[in-house]
């Protein structure tokens, strides 16, 4: 007798048990449940076992980045976050529920988010504007005890260390001697440059809209840290002027802002990335004169880097495991995954194809891995 | 290439649409999602069109009235929201996702489920402790624009009018003339007494464990407001001396506490209601002897009274309509809607079987008249 649902979206919620008769209703409902209510009562360690909390996560978002739509609202978030959870199912059968929030400033957000992250085992934060995502996962991580993942910082960062992998593998470079130019200081350019410092790069220097970060401009925040941990060489002009000799350009900054005169100034055998949406940082056809290795987020080209390379696969392999941070240590992990299953890393073939079979368990696989060898404790830490 | 899922709950998400090549990626995910988060952000009324929040509610639950289990913490309620959810999406179609929530005082509370409240189409608050749930279910209903229940409150209202109503039937007595002992203040019975007032009920007295509520004793919030409503005659005593002569019993108390002396001491062709868990307020072999009407909560015994029987068929209702307060015009049509399901009354037939397949529409249909005639406006703010 179910009904149709009359759902819209592209999520429904089914039932895993029959409720066809009396008996089928007692188990289910009352008095059944009783049972496994005294015992998730009695020892919260058999929740697991009697709930499906260890197989849930929330995808988290106040609609403060949509894409490249900005400022949208937390319920014009949900399409997203739809086919987000239609992503987590399908790839990596876990159960994500989209839960728009409406506070803005990040206390609100905090003290809603840990009030209901009692009932799944992971928080998958979406479309956060920096700079309140970085406040906001760092106090969600010191107050939950579970994992707190921010997909615009922690999964851009892990596809970009993969892809970048191969792609100096495919140019013979090496991270501790190149010189790489992040553009954009966001979510996703602080993220990567943390990740790829903590890598061994050396030689690296962010860019925003007013060109490069270094100690002698008025920053705050996350964009004081980097001006202080980047740009050893004290580098205080704009794009073009940090992209003159570099080696690698990551960019995750705004369409069409990078000339054919700036991919002309860079190292021979340059390495690319253009992931702004819905267009690369630079042209590719032009990119394609002047680089050695292109990439970019659009799925009609080679190369394409996209997060669920990446997310599928963490969370899986967190909720399996006893690592509860995602840190340098884990999205290391993660990255090194991905980039070991593209078997002869080449210009055209730096990232495995999404729809890999082996993908998800790779990246779960190595994700769990972390543990062994370091007490839970300190995994936990972080 | 789904996983299986490691879920070993009742439920789990199901996507509705397939991503199994790179054109079904870029359809679920980016760039393909941007048109609906663009729509939904120029038009919020073009969110039940293209996401599934038209037809989603939460479950939500501070743990502190678990069953007959008191105060066990929001994460042990889990199994209980799993059936629930497990029933809504059976019976009705609706997906109601588990939100166990942390914080225990109301301010918290009334902020956190606001704040989650623009993902969903509608709010079922489940075990929330009395008195705590009068002041949480009034101040959501004055905060959100979409539907809030407690299933305890509510639900339980409805069902005992429907059964009560065709009980009346039976013994050939009106609501107007009879008079009505309520064993039981908390959500429950206050519920179940605000209807039965509203429904012209005028001879009500309601017992808590010390005894009649009335205006003599020291009482606040709403055990004031019923002892100011009801006991029209200023019975003072006990719930043995309020249950002389009396014509109807509903127990929303504890179980047992109703002996063969109390039940011998009621009106000829008493009807007896005896609701607790896991078992009733009486005896029912020994009821049988003095009332010419007996429902219990037991499924093994006729006239179970069982919230199922309301609480999809409100909710598909409320989702499908204009209506947005579930007030006593609601309350009462829903409970109107289950009684005439059942084509003959009798001693062991006031309620239709919970599987009936014309309950859920019919409730639904029942909710959605009610604003029939009636502004929206007026609807919703009941």
């Amino acid at each position: 007798m179910t009904r149709e649902t009359r759902s819209t979206g592209k999520i429904e919620i089914s039932p895993t048990v029959t409720v066809e008769d009396h008996d089928e209703l007692s188990r289910v409902y009352t008095p059944g449940v009783a049972e496994a209510v005294e015992r998730a009562a009695a020892d919260r360690s058999a929740l697991p076992r009697v709930t499906g909390i260890g197989n849930r996560i929330l995808i988290v978002t106040d609609g403060s980045a949509i894409l490249g739509l900005g400022d949208v609202g937390p319920q014009a978030g949900l399409p997203v976050m739809e086919g987000k959870s239609v992503l987590f199912k399908t790839l990596a059968g876990i159960d994500a529920w989209p839960l728009p929030v409406r506070s803005r400033n990040v206390d609100d957000l905090v003290r809603t988010i840990a009030d209901v992250s009692v009932g799944v085992g992971g928080i998958n934060l979406e479309d956060v504007a920096a700079p309140r995502c970085f406040e906001l996962t760092r106090r969600l991580r010191d107050e939950l005890d579970i994992p707190v993942f921010h997909d615009d910082q922690h999964g851009t960062a892990i596809v970009v260390l993969a892809a970048l992998s191969n792609a100096l593998r495919v140019v013979g470079k090496d991270l501790a001697d190149v010189s790489v130019v992040v553009s954009g200081a966001g979510a996703a350019g602080s993220a990567v440059s943390r990740l790829l410092l903590d890598r061994g790069v050396r030689r690296l220097v962010v860019c925003d809209s007013s060109g490069a970060l270094h100690t002698g401009r008025d920053l705050d925040g996350e964009k004081a840290w980097l001006a202080e941990h980047t740009n050893p060489d004290g580098v205080t002009g704009d794009l073009a002027a940090c992209l003159e000799k570099a080696d690698v350009l990551v960019g995750v900054s705004a369409p069409g802002i990078v000339d054919e005169d700036m991919l002309r100034s860079m190292n021979d055998a340059a390495v690319v990335f253009g992931l702004a949406n819905p267009d690369p940082e630079f042209d590719p056809e032009v990119a394609r004169e002047h680089a050695a290795v292109i990439a970019t987020g659009r799925s009609d080209l080679p190369n394409q880097i996209n997060n669920v390379l990446a997310f599928p696969g963490v969370f899986r392999g967190l909720l399996d495991s006893p690592v509860r941070a995602v840190d340098s240590v884990v999205m290391s992990a993660a990255a090194e995954a991905i980039a070991s299953l593209v078997d002869a890393p080449g210009p055209e073939a730096i990232v495995p194809d999404v729809f890999d079979e082996r993908l998800v368990d790779a990246v779960a696989d190595a994700v769990g891995a972390t543990a062994i060898g370091l007490s839970e404790e300190t995994r936990e830490r972080g």
